[in-house]
């Protein structure tokens, strides 16, 4: 008596009959389709890590931005439609910078998260008097890491359908599935940053088809002194090579 | 000679030809797909409970909001689509906040409760000048507790077609067809805060499927003397560990 | 060479070939689907009365409001979709405010169906500069009883066509063909308050489900000297009594 | 080559390949399916009659409204959606006020007639800055009647196509057939008023489905002295019984 | 490869394969529809000449306006759907009007037939400054004769599609083909006013299905001296009867 | 897998999965069934030729406007939907008006083409604060011919699609085909006006079904000296005689 | 269970189950129709090259604007709808000028490119105040080229989804797949920018349908002394020369 539900799933706003938004669920499957995107929230601060798809040899790496400063404190990674998350991205900033204004103090990274997720959720409608930016959900998801002093270090998931939760670690993107199972395996509340940095690579090397390398991996930290700070191309060729060393000592343990 | 119904269920306002609102009657269907959420009116004041659906071991459960405040004296379960609840919450906040200013005393609870009804009814259409929030009706219902002075503690339910009723105890989301028989044995009038609070748990334990804990489970009180507040987890811990004692006398007696 | 009428049923502003508009003629249905509501008007006054759904025996019955005031010398039974009503009778009590505001004169029972009816008709399209409320016809029918100077004790019924009639007894919802035709039996011009109290109990008792009693049945008058009443539990219940006995009676004095 | 007409008709303002517009021939059958109402100019004014449709021995008929005073020199018959000719008959109401406010003159009946078809042709789509009316053609026709000093007595037949016609005679809504067969049969020039009252009397009595009583049955007039006026239901009953006299004349005379 | 013509029609301004507006062409038919128009320029000054459809004996045919002033030196004769027809005259007598006030002389009758096919075309989108008047082509064609000092007598022919031509004779509606095809044949650029006044009628006289007299028929004039004037029916009856006598004396003369 | 390039091509702004946009490609077959014209840029200056179709020997070929001034020093030549044109060219002439205004100059040729173009790409949305015009692509093509001391004597060629090419000669229309294939074959730097002139009626001589006469076809200029003017018919028939004349001196010679 | 792709692609803002955005991709093809356009960034500067298609012998190939300067120190190289590059081109010049003004300095290369894709992705819906441009994605794509103090000479590309990143070098249109191979074999860093006038006309003439010469061909170069410069037809005639003689001496030396 219904329909298949490939009848529903065409209005941006339709319910199918068991409840469900088609379009907003397919706008998640345009993050599947996305780069890879790793965050790990350890005491000491955030560590967010990316992919890059270079697609062509001569295409600049440094002008592939998967990973953004939102302010000083609070920065993002994101997978799915690049434009799309420009948008947001420029939507944080400015309701970071408003917040600074009008309370002269740092925006808390949950409620930063917040104001992202409602600009998701009424994509199209006109927020806080700003004009109307999309006629359709956003196809980007965001880990939004950011460090304030009531909630120290934070990590938060937001999704198209203006969901968002915090998260010890956390993987998007295409090759998010073996991530995060790698995430739950290897996670543990004790991890030191350095710790973070190391198992980011480690499971993006994992997930990637391209060799990991210092042109198609960006790493970025948050923390307390630092703030928000996205690791130079030298930085994260050390630590690969830390990483690389280890293996190779792991190996020559094993052997 | 009509259509099957399939025909008329996907325009947000058109009647089939037995007079019912497809588009609404679905966006029940996804309170059906969310956690479970019940409350119960004493007349020591008001207990809710919420199941927390905790899909990972890394999500921090104190992310997964599913009970908030609403004013020092109302406070919300929800069951649906978070993103959607919180829209309807903020509505709720700032219509409270603006009686209180108005009129220099604190909103009945069935006021508040039919401001956000109304808010529901009205989806995407742009209520009391604010600006349009939505292009399909809502897909959460609300589980309102508050005290008053006039009518004491209250318990409603309002749901996406904007219908509230009064109840002295509800479930609503996916274990609610079970709950709801359980409340219907179990609950009498001389039920104290106590006995709500244990009898919530003892009915999450039974609809829920993972084993209950004070990460998967929430639970907060309105009474005239603390109004609206939120267990802490090792609260909630504490209770959870009462039911089981209770639970294993009962089997030693019934031994 | 005509379409089906399947096919002219969905535009909320489109005739058929045989000149019919069924997006009205379906909100009909919405009504035939609600509670029973009896009205009689007699010349001491006009009494409602309706059914009360009570789906759980944990709902209070109290905030099933299917009888509510307009204005102290009006009032209106309702029977439909609960939160359309809603509007509607916001809209009635403004409407009565204003008249009264202007005019300093009570508004005439007439004139309020009539306001209400333009707004019945208009649905969603902004009456008298208020806002736009709905995209669809309202799916809910009033029984609005009134008393003023220059016509007496008046009842009409408004349906969502926004056709409005005024008669001496009229039922809608569920129950409406069987209790119409008891009323065409029984009404007679010269009936008295009570007479039409019990009389309206005797049919609701006929047309509903549940036995009837004060908890899922309630009354309202409106006379001259006390305007508009809804009648407590505890009248209703007596009301109920005498019926009871009556019946009592009839059988004793039949056997 | 073309689509069968069905194609063609569910758009408000789309041409058929034959140059027809379809859903406002659909709404003349709205007027068809209306109750009879039938208009004679003579040269000492104009009688207007119509039926009216008691479908419930406790509606009260005085609120069937349908002949309706426009201004004190002119008044309508209506057929059709009773709704909608409401919304005709305001506008037609604020057009003469305005008329006689800005010219300080009677509005000619001609003038006021072209006023409601520039509103049914223009429908929903604002005129003299009012407000958006209807989404569809008008589903009702009018039988305007008055008298202005420069035209004398006048009758004009408007429909929801915007079309007005002026006629010595004219019959609408379902009876109309027949009625205006017998109207060109008995109509002539030197028919008094008392003439018109008998002879409209007599065609609706041979159209209509119920017995003619003043009941269901009622007529006005516009003359140069008197204005516009409805008849008491006493007046009709008295003309029905001089009817009825008559006619037992005839068949004691044809005997 | 191609759909088939009926699946470009519906859309008001959808081109089809082959370049065509069939909705604007769909238009054109409704004045096939009509009643006839003819026009015939002399050196003289302009005759325009209708049929009227009396579809009803006690319909007045002075209530059927075919002709209409524009300005006292600028008339019309229309064919199609007689409520379009009158927004555009209004709109035409506006403009002429404003040019008057504007620049202290008479519009030139170009510049007004332009400025009524400047709303044909751009229908329903506003033009000057003036509110939406329709969401469709004008059903309605126009036969604009007039005189300025500039062009002498003129006549204009202005369909739906916003297209004007000058002509020297011109006919539109139902018999347009045969009238047109007569036309070409008789005139010639001596004809005198008295000459056109007999072809027009004479060329009605066959294309019409009534006997023509001087209620279904009319006439109309421009001149230098004396502008724009409708005949009255008397004139009208005279040169009917004028025609019939040269016709009999043809015929006497033939035989 | 795709569907027929039908499915794509009556949406205003449709992209086809080959990235083609049908309605403006339509639109392009509205000027092929158009009239023929051409403009053939010489050092002295350009010339304009079209076709004028007479359709009936009573039209008033004068009114059949194919060529039109815009400035005085700068016309077009147009092919397509006459009224359409208008609004470009009325467009054309206040760019051209503002632009001296603003910068008390002439508008270069080019400035102004692109102005026509930019109103082609963005019909129905508003251009330059002006009202909207159009809910479809321009049905038309322009070639628009001027002289500015700049760049010298221009021909452009702008179409519905917004694009524009300057040509030394360029033919648009039914007849374009083989107009301009006779162009590439006789065009050469040094043709002189005489030439031009000559060249374009020869070449419309092929291509018209009807006889060339100065009724049926026109000219127009645009030299420094002169600027833009539109030869009498006087001038146009004394050319037509020229060519008459030389090819019979070719008749001659070749005989 | 889902529909084939071609239900999903005519929507501009509906993702298909797979995330994809059908409209956006399609447009991306009307680039792939487009004329071929190459870049190539330099230590010295940046080139750019594109092929002019002639379709005429009569077309000036001057009017053929592929190459266009946005300021003195940005230019850009465009494929696909040359209607659509100028709307871009307008909105990227008014930006670069507002910056001037607001700051002082010159715009950023990444700053220019940025803001032409915020207008590439929210098409249609009015960017910074200014008004609607389209109702459809921008099927165009850009080579943005320019130099600024901080990043030196850059070269971007951006396309109608939004994106945009950095290449070395870079082509585009109907021959982009053939060109990018051969970029990515003879680009090394160390080329100069003789370099690469010659590696891209050779490029061009591999990939270009007809003969490469100074008509269909077009050369343009950012350097940090002389800003933007587009090469005149005797500069570029003068390197396709060397290229030839080069070319000519590899064949002497290869035989």
């Amino acid at each position: 008596m219904f329909l298949t539900r490939s009848e529903y799933d065409r209005g941006v706003s339709t319910f199918s009959p068991e409840g469900r938004l088609f379009q907003v669920e397919y706008s998640l499957q345009a993050i599947k389709l996305g780069s890879t995107a790793i965050g790990i929230a350890t005491s000491e601060g955030v560590i967010l890590g990316v992919e890059k798809r270079v697609t062509s040899p001569l295409l600049e790496s440094s002008s592939i931005e998967k990973i953004v400063e939102i302010d000083n404190h609070i920065g993002c990674a994101m997978s799915g439609l690049t434009a799309d998350a420009r948008s947001m991205i420029d939507h944080a900033r400015v309701a970071s910078l408003n917040h600074n204004l009008y309370y002269d103090e740092k925006i808390q990274v949950e409620t930063l998260t917040q104001s992202v997720c409602d600009l998701a959720l009424r994509f199209g409608e006109g927020v806080d008097g700003e004009e109307r930016l999309m006629s359709r959900p956003f196809g980007v998801a965001l880990l939004i890491a950011g460090y304030d002093d009531i909630n120290g270090p934070q990590l938060y998931h937001a999704d198209p359908s203006g969901t968002f939760y915090r998260y010890d670690a956390k993987a998007i993107g295409a090759g998010s599935e073996g991530a995060q199972a790698e995430l739950n395996n290897e996670y543990h509340k004790s991890l030191t940053l350095k710790d973070a940095e190391l198992l980011i690579l480690k499971i993006l090397k994992q997930v990637m088809e391209e060799k990991l390398d210092s042109n198609n991996a960006q790493l970025a930290s948050v923390t307390k002194d630092e703030g928000f700070r996205i690791y130079s191309d030298e930085e994260t060729g050390k630590i690969i090579q830390e990483l690389k060393d280890q293996e190779d000592d792991d190996i020559a343990e094993a052997s």
